[in-house]
């Protein structure tokens, strides 16, 4: 079996478990302290990180792609029945769920799903986190006024609301209601329901955000806690300080998400690589 | 028929057209030069500005309501079978069309039309001169940046407008392309159709509008010149400078409308009465 | 000008006011106290009720039609310019709104307005008393339980609502939290919007209604009190003692009205005539 | 009363009944035997046909339009308080009901209704007779073959369906089913709900009409006879055989009707003026 | 091959088939008359029912759940790369098709397909039988009354229907036409679509259900026969007797199902466990 | 392993590349130059044509259908992890993506894709060939008139269309813009979306295509090139030669598509077999 199994051009690093009943193909580069399960296939050219676990019956095949190869980043999990095909990169702490097909990349701690696979969540920052806070339904924010979240810094805003026979009517106050005195304003509208648009940290911007029609997702992460708001409401908003990760997601079709920055548009002031952003916000050394 | 047609204590100015078949009751007063057609019914309270035209068979009745009366102010012109009913004011330059039935007073130079009556535009500033530019799918506003109206300070705004496979995005900077910092914004959402929100001016306070969602008209005013803009478009922006009369309406049913104020809210602030208006913007003595 | 006016064949009451300019034709006849404004015009056969308002430039007139009539019970108001025409009945107490077009009969104490006339309300039972009273978006009975109101009897019942994410639950409890054992059920639905379903009284019978989708309008009335409920919320139920006159209309399309009641059905126990239903609720003698 | 009622410079034809309360302008030109109810206005310049009618309060005033004037044809009636204002033609044999306000013109036969007026419906040929044969939906045609109607020569086919659990199929063969062979085919789509497209009649030209999506109705008259057909279905034609006067109303807003013609296009064969063709189709002499 | 294949550890029943190509882990307990295909992954923790089938490439793996194991009942399919990953039991009788992802535990009976798995249908009660009868369309059921069913006690109830120009009615008596004096009415509303929503017998308590908007299914079971009634119609019910297995599912967006039953509510009167229920059914000793 | 992995009662070709982890069963058989994969399961009856591909975790079953088997024709390749289950056929040159479930056949050159897999698309005759033309929203046919394709003797006509503000024309004339006189004309409607209807090749008839409502495409192959074409314009038409291989599918929920013929129906006229097709068009012996 072994002949069969792991081919000997394979490299593999320490401390990893092969199920026997595994295929391991001769283009293969293996981290350490990899979890292979049974009746797993991993055809090359592939690289897997430190880490990884790929459970009973997942395919990792990059196919008769030119130039195509797979790298799946560290602390990846594929769940059983898993395929990975075509040239395609899993970027770390992503989690692959049993039986989702996946044709195109992962971004970071995402959770991908079904056939093909699309991304459905976020991992949360530590076990037994949940991360969708109905923001806009209820909580904690009924009353007008701000709420703080699990991420440092992060506020919840419930702005007045004015109701009136010829329409209704919210308000927000500049360095009142508002915390910051904003330099820009800007409308995200027409995104495609479920697609992420915005995946970044700023180094100085803070940023106001309300979905004044329609409903999206904000997911917001400090580098160690990470949290999910459903922003559905033109009386709520979120406030999102500098060195906050931010992804949205999850539009409806009639979504328009109004944001307000305290800083007028730098591209340099973008930190537009997760792992840059962690180091930046003092996480990673 | 005099006896039946005009009431002794009825009052009429010089210059006065009115055809024999017409009623006029007791506590009527006409000003100079109206002119009154064939089967006209004119009951009390009511008073007729100057140069009037009531067409044949429109009845004016402020009927049965405690301290009710109707004011007919000059140059306002009724069509053929135009019934005024209730305690209400017809605002000067006003043209009802014909079978309009008119239940709410009408502002300055609106036309309206239907049963009940509802305002369908307005009489532009002057002969020929239409109102219904359409900024968003077009005219000369196409590249970025601001471009002047034919009311006084009125400007309009093409931001910038980033297209996008995730998602369309429009920026605008305060103080930049947003022509002041404002100290507030407000959204308007869910109004019924057609309906009228927001007629007034403001003594110090500058706007800039954005209808983010849907679409709703503008008028904007500067007590010499009157223009309209159709607002369908998120990257589409109105600035009103102080001493504007602005008008909103034909909001879509999906219409959010977004608005900066440069100042916080102040009620004294606000001017409600257009013959004032016209006053302080230095119109009339 | 009485010749033009009034026809000699013409029957008139007592206290009528006629304004010199109206006509009448010849086969009128016309009660007591009968107030009939300038420029109205009223063709036979015709006959018009105690109390009656016509006001300026109404027009009656049965037209060409086989047979037909028009009548106008008692204490009917026409306002200024309203139509009516074809073989029809306003019942006593209605309100024909300025400019309405009126081509089908009237029920009593309804509002009908516009071209062609629809019903738009209730005359409400005193001056100043509004009917609108909107049951299920808030309102005093937010707690479970019930709720008295001004007409005698009727009560509104908020009944708990247990919310999962499987779905939602409402729950009512025959003798407890319904206030009586129901012999029967019906369901109402697939109603054209606006039109009026059911509206009578029940000798014994007491009902129960819930709106279970979309929603719907419920005019209650005693003979003394009249008040309207607008049912939107399965959790919220209108309860009609016996001798409770019940209208119900404004439906929504999807609307779907579910009714208890507290007897068998039983032909013999309805009242369909308002006359009777206030004689036998002890109000007219 | 006759001076205020009757301009001395207005015109009158023989056996008119003109109630003593109507009023007649200068310019008025009335044909023979019209009937004109009390209360009514005639501003001029007007032209009224001959035995028209005009019920109480109605109003007829061209207004202040220049060279405006209202003409219209004999046997054309109109309701109580119904109100014509503009320059406009009503076609003989035209309805107008109680308080419409017609501001466009009207074609022959048609009836009209609400504010503003639009086309509700055509005078059937004689009295009695209903003109909405749901062609589709059932009726004579059910099987597969030709049905002649009571206008000449026009008949309607009900083609060969085929269900299949893939898709429907609906076949015509020329020279068979259909009873030429087309030299051309046309495709009307696009069509704004309720706009009149399409209303003249053919010299030589032979056409078959399938509503292949949505609904329209068609009426088809021979000069004699009028009836109107709603095509909802594609496997129902009709086949309008020469001089047959068309009409095409009440598209809905997806329907698209496919025509086949037996003649290649020719501006000279068509005939546009309805009096011309009840000349041409020998009706009148 | 074996040492890869069935890990010693592994316990087996009598009269199993497993391929050399499958791998079976080491917590695997396996019944009597199981089949296991070419290229199966079994890991455990994990039971396996009698006579099971498993076919070609399909995956078992609980993977990393605390406490999770997977427990197949007897007489379960599962069919081509058919994959079950996750803590959860897969009930007596299912039947998973081919590919499907299986991600929650699956009902008695069950049929599941897709990415992830849901239920599509239930297995019938007998070979040839179909589930899916239409109630609400036709069947016999079309006169007012109730019709039997194959499901010992369960009876189909067609109500009256009132049609009516201003709207439907449906009528239900109690102790009549439903066939008991019901303790409780609830509504179930806004359910996600298809989502399972009540699966379990009762004790003593009678239902009756109506789908009063939108549509939705139930499946009913005594036992030994089973038969699943789609609900679309206000006038359609559904009797279930005590003890009688129900489930309700393929729920439509703006489904409203109205139950009525004939006890107050008591947790210790619900069967929620099938074999139980058989057993207290008297199927099962 | 070989014991495990090939079954010696199986049949294979020459030129075959298997990979020992792959499990073949005893009833298949495999032609020449086929490509199978690590972790493949092929169980038997099944038939695979020559060089076909079989990538990574692909399953093969038939399952327990009675006398089922699947046959995979020449040129087929399945990607990493599809499943084919059932009796079915793969027809030749067709593409399975990756984790494909496939339940029923696949036609030609047919790309598959999802769970249950549907059809995406075509194989284009060459590498790097497109085969989504989208002709009614521009190209090269801009102006009136006929444009060569790809495929030998296909033609896209645009036809004139004729917009007015009453609705928009779009006309053709038969042996003029239409290149034959039909005997015959066909529509098709009520498909359900993305089926297939139609895939056949005609000896003598001539068709002219036009999606007269919503859209669908219409794959045109000469045997040896194929091209697809997006129909969604009234005005735009597909003219198909004799000898030429149509497919229709992805037809919107509203499509109309209108079809002439120069023939009238003759079933022997259809060639339904597309390897008789490719021999009668010339291109194979």
């Amino acid at each position: 079996m072994t002949g069969a199994g792991i081919h000997p051009a394979a490299a593999m690093g320490t401390g990893c478990e092969v199920h026997p009943s595994a295929v391991v193909g001769a283009n293969v580069r293996i981290g350490d302290n990899v979890r292979i399960g049974p009746g797993v296939v991993i055809e090359g050219p592939c690289v897997i990180g430190d880490r990884c676990v790929l459970e009973a019956g997942s395919v990792v095949d990059p196919g008769d792609v030119e130039g195509g190869d797979i790298i799946i980043e560290q602390d990846t999990w594929l769940s059983a029945g898993a395929i990975l095909r075509g040239r395609l990169v899993v970027a770390g702490g992503a989690r692959v769920q049993a039986g989702a097909v996946v044709l195109r990349s992962v971004p970071p701690h995402a959770i991908v799903a079904g056939n093909p696979a699309q991304i459905v969540g976020y991992v949360p920052s530590f076990a037994g986190e949940r991360t969708d806070t109905l923001a806009g339904s209820g909580g904690a924010a009924q009353g007008v006024g701000a709420t703080a979240t699990r991420v440092c810094g992060v506020t919840l805003h419930r702005l007045p609301r004015i109701l009136d026979l010829r329409g209704n009517l919210s308000v927000g106050e500049f360095g009142r209601s508002v915390p910051f005195d904003p330099k820009r304003y800007f409308l995200v509208f027409g995104v495609p329901n479920a697609e992420i648009r915005g995946e970044h940290a700023h180094r100085t911007c803070e940023q106001f955000l309300i979905c004044v029609n329609g409903s999206c997702s904000v997911v917001a992460d400090d580098g160690t806690h990470r949290e999910e708001f459903a922003l559905d409401d033109p009386a709520v908003a979120l406030y999102l300080p500098p060195l906050t990760w931010g992804i949205q997601y999850k539009y409806s079709t009639d979504a328009v998400l109004l944001v307000f920055a305290s800083e007028f548009y730098d591209n340099a002031e973008y930190i537009r690589d997760y792992t840059e952003f962690r180091r930046l916000a003092g996480v990673d050394a």
